[in-house]
């Protein structure tokens, strides 16, 4: 492992894309939101996503300096053509659009297509929640790596959702997963450090249980979560992501483009309910009820988003924690580019 | 067990309620959700309700005559007061607003507080689908009966939630659970039957795993479904469903008040995004490509709303099948208000 400071990262991503042709605004905030996931531990999320990103805007899946659109739109909705840009860009503006919306019309619904992979989608989330709103995200993952419920084969992408929800406290309450019972990231890691995985995650291209992950890149799957609870989100995300905003369903032919994300994002405003003053308050309290659970022998009671802000502070201090490999994969990306890889 | 028509069962249930003093819209309307959630397969929700809701009538806490009202609202919003009336006709009331209002505004959010239990919950996004909308549904539950995730004791109720999706056929999509494992009236099922659970469902009074129904009414508790990913949701219903209408949580005093429900229902109409007739076209598709699917050995692959669709038609046909003993508790409350319990 290499231990690197989230600012230099920050600003080596930015001159990453800008190397490539990335307004400077973009290839920053794309760089931010890809150390926020390194900085809150969703470190599948991450900036190994820099040389991903950057092997798709060389082959043309990613247009940097594409400006997503509003195409259609009412006072609480609104349709936007992505247009190829950075993922990232179009989902936040997809968020932006719904909280600005929401603010008058109280909730907002904003669906956007032509849309590369966005990232954790926790991000936009958090941020509408830091705007006072109720934010919650429905995305489709268009390369299918879960079976459905009691299905044989890949039939959906990991498909996850968030909500995130103000709290009065710097630290909003903050769901953000996929349908499947992991990410595709944890799999991946569990296969670089030759682990063996839960015999729940996963299953072999024949359908048996397995606890090894390479059975995953064998034509394997992953299962959606809680059975078939989860496996209605999976298919709600589906719906919602990918069907009602016109974007590519896990159905669809891919026709060799990389994995594209349908968005779906609606704000609420708890001023047209209970006002948010009294929202905030009273969800502060209920937290903080939550965290006076006794919590059953060896265990913690944790509010979602309470690991993330544990993570968060202690990366920023402390620095994150890169493998020599993404880290080497980095280097090299920069010396192709002629960036300098130093960070300060 | 004695096995009844629907339609006998219907009118079986506006007598009662008629004579309790409910008016006859209401009370028609009220039974034939009950005996809809028996025709689904949900018995959990069913008619053995027509008891419950006559003590709770008589006790005060349901108030059959009274009309839910419209407190606050926007374009795209509205809080309701259920004014302690049949929690069905306030569920429902607040569903057809947010259809309503989200036919000019594609989407709206309406909440509900000072609501009795509303029943199975899949009822109102059922009906918001046949409306050619998506239909979304929070609801919290007063009483709580399960913990928190790695918590010791009861800290929320079973807090379900549901989605219905227009298909273009004549069965919506339909998502309609708790976020608990189970809801309760699966384990009374099987106390009443002297089946043993499986041990994932709940835990004993001291926090140990248990396989005995009678444990959860010792002080045990339900689980939440699906680990930390369920119990995410879970805490969503209760900021939706209670905190943000101003509805009682499951840490607030109940007072001896039985279980409240606070709704919070969002409507979206396809028409502002890809439109409705691509929606319905796409969905009906892609769940078609799902039955598609080999299913693994000894299982079927099933759209969720299939299993309650085939369990409708099968007792259209066949009547709806009760234990003896709510049968003779239905036999009994008439006999005490002088209604007709024959049944033609």
């Amino acid at each position: 492992m290499i231990v690197l400071p989230a600012q230099g990262l920050r600003e080596l991503g930015a001159r990453i894309y800008a190397a490539l042709g990335s307004p400077e605004e973009k290839a920053m905030f794309v760089a931010e939101t890809l150390v926020e996931a390194n900085l809150t531990g969703h470190d599948s999320h991450g900036v190994h996503y820099f040389v991903h990103y950057s092997r798709r805007i060389r082959e043309g899946f990613i247009k940097p300096e594409a400006e997503p659109r509003v195409e259609k739109e009412t006072a609480s909705s609104a349709m936007i053509d992505g247009r190829w840009g950075f993922g990232q860009v179009t989902a936040m503006r997809t968020m932006e659009v719904a909280v600005e919306k929401a603010r008058d019309s109280v909730v907002a619904a904003v669906g956007a297509y032509n849309c590369n992979h966005i990232g954790r989608i926790g991000y936009y989330t958090e941020w509408a929640a830091k705007q006072d709103m109720i934010g919650l995200l429905y995305v489709n993952v268009g390369n299918p790596s879960a079976s459905v419920y009691n299905g044989m084969g890949r039939a959906f992408g990991t498909n996850p959702l968030s909500v995130s929800v103000p709290t009065g406290s710097e630290t909003p309450f903050l769901v953000d997963y996929a349908t499947s019972v992991v990410a595709h990231g944890k799999v991946s890691v569990a296969r670089a450090k030759h682990e063996r995985i839960p015999r729940h995650w996963a299953r072999d291209k024949y359908g048996r249980e397995t606890d090894d992950p390479n059975a995953l890149y064998d034509g394997g799957w992953l299962l959606p979560f809680g059975l078939y609870k989860g496996y209605g989100l999976q298919l709600v995300t589906e719906l919602l992501g990918a069907v009602l905003t016109g974007s590519r369903t896990g159905r669809d032919e891919a026709k060799g483009a990389p994995s594209s994300n349908g968005v779906f994002a609606i704000a609420i405003n708890p001023e047209g309910f209970v006002g948010a003053n009294a929202f905030k308050e009273k969800t502060g309290w209920l937290l903080r009820k939550v965290k006076e659970i006794e919590p059953v022998a060896g265990e913690r009671v944790l509010v979602p988003g309470e690991p993330e802000k544990e993570s968060k502070a202690r990366r920023l201090a402390e620095g994150i924690p890169l493998p020599e490999e993404t880290w080497g994969q980095i280097v090299e990306l920069c010396e192709e580019l002629g960036v300098d890889h130093q960070i300060a």
